[in-house]
């Protein structure tokens, strides 16, 4: 029988593993193997498959058969190639052992370090290296390391003691211990792991490896581990390698150290040698913080040598991986041992620079650099954000709702707002939750923060489409809008004071903190070339405002791919108008109100189509229940009441009869169009007018309006209002004597227009994906109303992300794909576009690619980050 | 070139149509050609095809090509067959034009009588027939009817000159006037024509022949027309045929007459020849209700040869259709003409007693039998209902919400309803609208009467629920339920007084009304029996009652497809409870109020397994949103502080919590039971003690629960709950030493879950169809929401059915159809049923059993129609 392979032997120059072995072997074992493999010096060891730890769970901790003789028989190897022996008395040898998923997930897997000494072998330690002090101050981090990690003790427990034998010893540092100490408290601290445990500490070093190796295993199932998969999308289900090691070490004395290195500055992308070391350290040493590490360049004159080997170690990573690389090193007696490498995290300007830089190096292909950049980071390179360098107190924390940072002083009115941002001062809006009234004041604001709502919420959405950054959902500030203040704890906020916010973690800062504007280097302008000649799928913006139509051309927008009409109603001088509107008792005062908002309209549709010259603009007719227009509170009831001359009560009675239990489902789109059609034919009439006026202002300004029905479900749906739209606009174009090239298409947001897409494409001209409200019907999920369950749900992988960040691909995605193949299968030229918050999101935008879809449409600030992805998704296209 | 065939000729013994040309000549004209071919004396004449009228619409009122020319063709050959020529001054053909479309739509069209009477004819009639006066009479209502029908005037214009001529010459009948009297009536209504229309009336026969076609032509799209068709699901494209026949009068005298008569009663079903007739008179006398009617028992005396002839062509008609026909003759001067035979309308009792006695008579087999009863009819012969006979006095309408009849002492609360019901009085129920705390009051009324509240309303599914008269939403009552009345304009009923509701129109009358308890006769039971051993799908019900479960049974249910485990939770002694339980603050005081429930819940199970002994019961967990438990009105919040010992501003905050803004797609179904795995826990624990406990009590009384979860959207939502589920009631099991089969299934209600059906299907051994959320999430309709836009859908034939009543076929049904296929291509012998409302709605059972269930499932008292809906969908099959 030939019994499968778990584990894999690395030393003496030859390695069974390799890098391509990462989902066997896990991101660090596969990377110890080639190293070795590549003549790198790395300590001799073992890697203990991922297969043999699905078995563990799958088998209720049992260890597949023949691994038990596996690990002996690599034990075995180790003592041959080190000439130690585990657990010897006179030359043991000591192991490491680390876990080592395919996915790296730093801090949330265990480590223990030393494994193999025992009251024995720790005196043979002593004697060969003649420092009986290192031995059991070894021995003794080995006991608390081991307590902690595998028998699941609490650290502190441990720290206490070290504590007490401090004080008892009148000393503050641990290196002030002598070797009677330390041995005293390894016998302390081995009396408490038997007290606690009801156990002896292990003496078999076979035992202590066996228990260390379950206990990695058990490591991958933590809860922080299972969160931190779950908010970071990794499967559940691939299990951690184990790296069995031999030790080296650092605190050997001056002629030893540990550090790390990258082979290029992470933070800038500078192609300079970057790092930090610590002589006479361990590794913990160094995260420990207690001394400060040194730089490369202090390596370079205290250990010419042992720096030139370390960069030529860079040099040859560097250009086998292809990649900026993350390492780590070893200097014991001497000897420099390489213990991990691993790709670089960067910052988004270091990965555009190394990108770009690696290009001209020749290291690297343009489609392989476009590959290099995670498109989400650009987000980065697109706001003010606070100066790494700062230290910041954080007062209080809500929900990033939109990136970047702001600093100003606090108001808690729109009014304000405005009023302080006329004398030049920068605010930053803070209130219980904002409304559409408070949309003038957002933009006059560096920033929002609300107590109240969550990643969808009015503030949230205003803050994401202008670019601002946006807290929302900060529960744990109290705000008093009456008083002008708000308070956390004994912290008074008042009117005027400053407070910085970061909207990229929803951090709120009390006073001013220093920001720093990214700059759009060459590089970034380089890259982005390369990447929008590489993608396949066009990229349009949503927008409605000239301004945003604006930045988002100047990102490379290719159109507008959602215009919301609605959102030209809320303005401060057309609210009451389209309010009267929604009170008229009949059509024909219904037409007298939209009689007055035609122009209005127009003039906002003119002024996009003048900055959207010669591209599509695709406009949506209006999609909200009406009552989203309706005064809310008491008083904005009263006065309205009072401005339309009617009594209270009235208002107040037309408001609850336009109630609505589920308005997600309720009179809104189409529904809207089809019962009250002068509203739907004002817009056609204001959009038409606006295309006629700028063809006869503007000779050759080509104006392309792609008009869009939203919430279509039926075919005759779609009908009915195109058949009026196409009246309406025919009877404009005539009145001008201009012949205006348009498109009527819809929406496809109802889980029924998918299914019957083949039918309602032979009348659309176009579809658009409204995948947000797509998501809500085909989930059954009020985005409202989530906030109750999916958090549960994404924590317990029941989902494995948010919905309405990335696209469901296997339930949404699905009816995206057969609404795509149905609509085509009647109409082969059908263009295809989504427009739902799915567009601005990189795995979303690599399905739809794939999905053959034609363009994505996405917020201004995200244009870049989607054409990344899509130029990702094209080059792994070809490359596949 | 051959010219399409738009004119069908029938006379002199033979017709160029037949009763299988329905589509193409209207059902009318169809069994007139077909009558005229068997032989019985049909007045000669011509049917313009439905194809003219669809091409006259098509093309802006025009005629197809050649047409006219036909019209000519067959105009001459009725005046050959005739003897007479059209507009003739001595021997003048007169006709007849009535509408007839393929399906009946009655008095929704148009008809015009006596077309050809001129200045000039009109003196040849009155010279041939020796009768001035009934010439004269005839050409003014000729000129009545045509200025009403064809150019559009107000009847009462013309009855207003009717009535100055009578009064000026003192008289009150029209038979009292004189032939100077009518020509003077001609010359008058013809003035007014002229007045009205601009025009002269038309003297030209064939222009009036014309003008009269068009005019049928057009009715076919009046307003009311459209109405009647979208409210009965007639296609609005179907067009209506027009016959042209020569006129024959029951008004020459004594020897003359016209009437109406069935081959078997319509009412009863009996096999007697049932009709009326009067003598000396046109069809719009017997309707005009002036004269009273004999019965055919006369005609047999008065004129016994024509009596014969008569009931030999009832006898020839019954035997040549194999159905009862429904006949209109008339007797010219002691000769009989058959005007019309079409299959006779008819009771449900009727319906189903003729379908029996003709298989006994050898009429017609058993499968046709079980075709001839409309299963919805049977709904008739499950209710009481208003004696057909008793004259009403409707008071208001409201929405017809559940059928049948009740009369009762109004009362206002729930409260009332059971005192008075107590002492033995017969209650209706009138409120604003109901909520669970009504339900006791409505189980102990006979009626319920809500002002506000749609078909789905509180009160509207719970009557429907209890088989139990209900009418909602009947804006025309002023309810005040704190003074004890209601009032309608000036009518105020008190408390006390005696109201009759009819459920099955919607009515409220004033004071008692006689009401029939129709029999469950043999005939109904044998129906039943052959339907039951056609059909293949099986037939469940909705019941979560121990008497609904019994009901149901006994009306032939084969298990219950739906048990809501929340209804239970709404008792008066529960509800408290279950308040407790969703204001813990954790899990420990969740679980101490479900272990209050638990036994509860038991009981509840165990008298329903009870009752469905060796049937299976589809058990749903918690299904509803956990607010819907809570207190309302500010009352009801004071009231449960005060129990719980809460106060009052913390109640209404955590109820403010637990609102949300769309109820209908939020935290609810199995997405408490994943949130609050204890409550599900609870419910499954209480299924398997009652199982253990009855299989213990009872020996050999088999149970066999099937377990649903609701809402899934994902196969981890399903795996989650199954996984807690399985462990429960193993453990329950074990405890009780006895082992219950049972299944573990899923609702199939949200998109998702039917994009995903085979994945789901991996973990389900059933899938049962919610089609009511269903419908709601494929559409995006919120049923509560609908009211504002859905009518109007309807109105315009945007949908053609309430997808809420039939199922949507296109849209939904496609999800019904794919979770169905992918679902058994994982698991080929998935079991799955649909427990939505369209579980009784006989198209949609059709559907089901077309798409391959195995089961559907409805509230008791549509068992029976689900039954035959079932045999029919399957005898329609094997016939196909």
């Amino acid at each position: 029988m030939n019994a499968k392979k778990y584990v894999y032997f690395f030393g003496d120059g030859r390695a069974e593993g390799s890098a391509e072995m990462k989902d066997l072997l896990g991101s660090k074992g596969a990377n110890l193997a080639e190293m070795t493999n590549i003549g790198i010096p790395v300590p001799p060891g073992f890697t203990i498959s991922t297969e043999a730890c699905i078995h563990y769970y799958a088998n209720d901790g049992g260890y597949p058969d023949g691994l038990e003789d596996e690990i002996d028989e690599n034990l075995a190897r180790l003592e041959a190639s080190t000439k130690k022996r585990f657990g010897d008395a006179k030359n043991p040898l000591l192991l490491s052992v680390r876990s080592g998923a395919a996915i790296s997930m730093p801090g949330m897997m265990d480590t223990v370090l030393n494994i193999g000494l025992t009251d024995e072998s720790v005196a043979g330690i002593a004697r060969r290296v003649e420092n009986e002090r290192f031995a059991y101050d070894s021995y003794r981090r080995f006991v608390q390391m081991f307590g902690n990690v595998v028998l699941g003790m609490e650290h502190s427990n441990f720290e206490q003691i070290l504590e007490e034998k401090k004080q008892s010893r009148g000393v503050t540092m641990d290196t002030e211990l002598d070797s009677e100490d330390l041995k005293d408290l390894v016998s302390r601290y081995k009396k408490l792991v038997e007290k606690e445990t009801g156990r002896a500490f292990p003496e078999d070093p076979k035992e202590q490896l066996r228990m260390t190796i379950n206990a990695v295993f058990e490591s991958w199932n933590t809860d922080r581990a299972i969160t931190y998969r779950a908010l970071n999308n990794i499967p559940q289900d691939l299990g951690t390698g184990v790296n069995v090691q031999a030790m080296v070490f650092g605190n050997m004395g001056a002629d030893s150290g540990t550090g790390v290195c990258f082979t290029r500055d992470p933070a800038t992308g500078e192609n300079v040698f970057y790092g930090e070391y610590l002589l006479n350290a361990q590794g913990e040493d160094v995260v420990a913080g207690l001394r400060t590490p040194e730089t490369l360049d202090q390596l370079e004159v205290e250990m010419p040598d042992i720096y030139g080997e370390l960069a030529a170690i860079r040099e040859k990573l560097e250009r086998h991986y292809h990649d900026v690389q993350d390492m780590e090193f070893t200097i014991e007696s001497g000897t420099l041992y390489m213990l991990q490498t691993r790709t670089g995290k960067r910052t988004a300007q270091a990965a555009v620079k190394t990108a770009v830089d690696m290009v001209d190096e020749g290291l690297i292909d343009k489609e392989t650099a476009i590959l290099r950049v995670e498109p989400d980071q650009l987000d980065q390179l697109l706001h003010p954000m606070i100066d790494p360098k700062a230290t910041v107190d954080v007062l209080a924390k809500g929900l990033a709702a939109s990136p970047g940072a702001a600093v100003g002083k606090v108001v808690f009115s729109s009014h304000r707002a405005l009023e302080l941002d006329e004398k030049g001062e920068k605010v930053i809006l803070v209130r219980l939750e904002t409304s559409p009234d408070d949309v003038g004041g957002m933009a006059a604001s560096q920033g929002i923060l609300t107590a109240r709502g969550g990643m969808t919420s009015h503030a949230a959405i205003v803050g994401r489409g202008m670019g601002k950054c946006c807290v929302v959902g900060c529960n744990e500030i109290d705000v008093d809008e009456k008083a002008n203040r708000f308070t956390v704890g004994d912290v008074v906020v008042n009117e005027g004071d400053f407070i910085t916010l970061d909207g990229t973690k929803g951090d709120v800062i009390l006073g001013t903190t220093d920001l720093v504007e990214p700059e759009m280097t060459g590089d970034f302008e380089t890259l982005m070339g390369w990447a929008s000649r590489a993608k396949r799928l066009g990229v349009r913006t949503n927008a409605d405002t000239p301004h945003d139509s604006e930045v988002a051309r100047n990102f490379g927008a290719e159109g507008i791919g959602l215009c919301r009409t609605e959102h030209m109603f809320f303005g401060k001088e057309r609210l009451p108008i389209v309010q009267q509107m929604i009170l008229a008792d009949d059509e024909g005062s219904r037409r007298k109100s939209l009689d007055k908002l035609m122009p209005m309209q127009k003039e906002d549709f003119k002024d996009i189509f003048e900055v959207m010259k010669d591209l599509p603009v695709t406009i949506r007719l209006l999609d909200p229940p009406l009552h989203e227009f309706l005064p809310k509170t008491a008083e904005e009831v009263r006065e309205a009441a009072s401005r339309m001359n009617m009594p209270v009560d009235e208002l107040k009675s037309i408001i609850q009869n336009l109630h609505e239990i589920n308005p997600m489902l309720g009179h809104r789109g189409c529904r809207l169009g089809i019962t009250y059609p002068e509203i739907y034919e004002m817009q056609v009439q204001a959009i038409f007018e606006a295309a006629c006026e700028l063809a006869a202002e503007k000779d050759g300004h080509r104006v392309i309006p792609e008009i869009m029905i939203p919430l279509v479900g039926h075919i005759n749906e779609l009908r009915f209002t195109k058949e009026r739209l196409v009246e309406t606009a025919g009877a404009v174009m005539e009145r001008y004597g201009t012949e205006i090239e348009y498109m009527v298409g819809t929406m496809i947001e109802v889980p029924r227009a998918a299914v019957t897409a083949d039918v309602i494409a032979t009348e659309a001209e176009f579809f658009s994906f409204g995948t947000n409200d797509l998501t809500q019907m085909t989930f059954g999920f009020s985005r409202d109303d989530v906030g109750k369950f999916l958090p549960f749900y994404l924590k317990e992988g029941i989902l494995e992300s948010d919905p309405f960040v990335t696209i469901d691909q296997a339930g949404v995605g699905k009816l995206v794909e057969m609404a795509t193949q149905k609509g085509r299968s009647t109409k082969p030229d059908l263009k295809i576009g989504i427009c739902g918050e799915h567009g601005g999101n990189p795995t979303s935008v690599e399905f739809c690619h794939r999905t053959g879809l034609d363009y994505v449409s996405c917020s201004p600030f995200r244009i870049p980050i989607a054409i990344l992805a899509a130029a990702q998704a094209a080059v792994k296209e070809r490359d596949a």
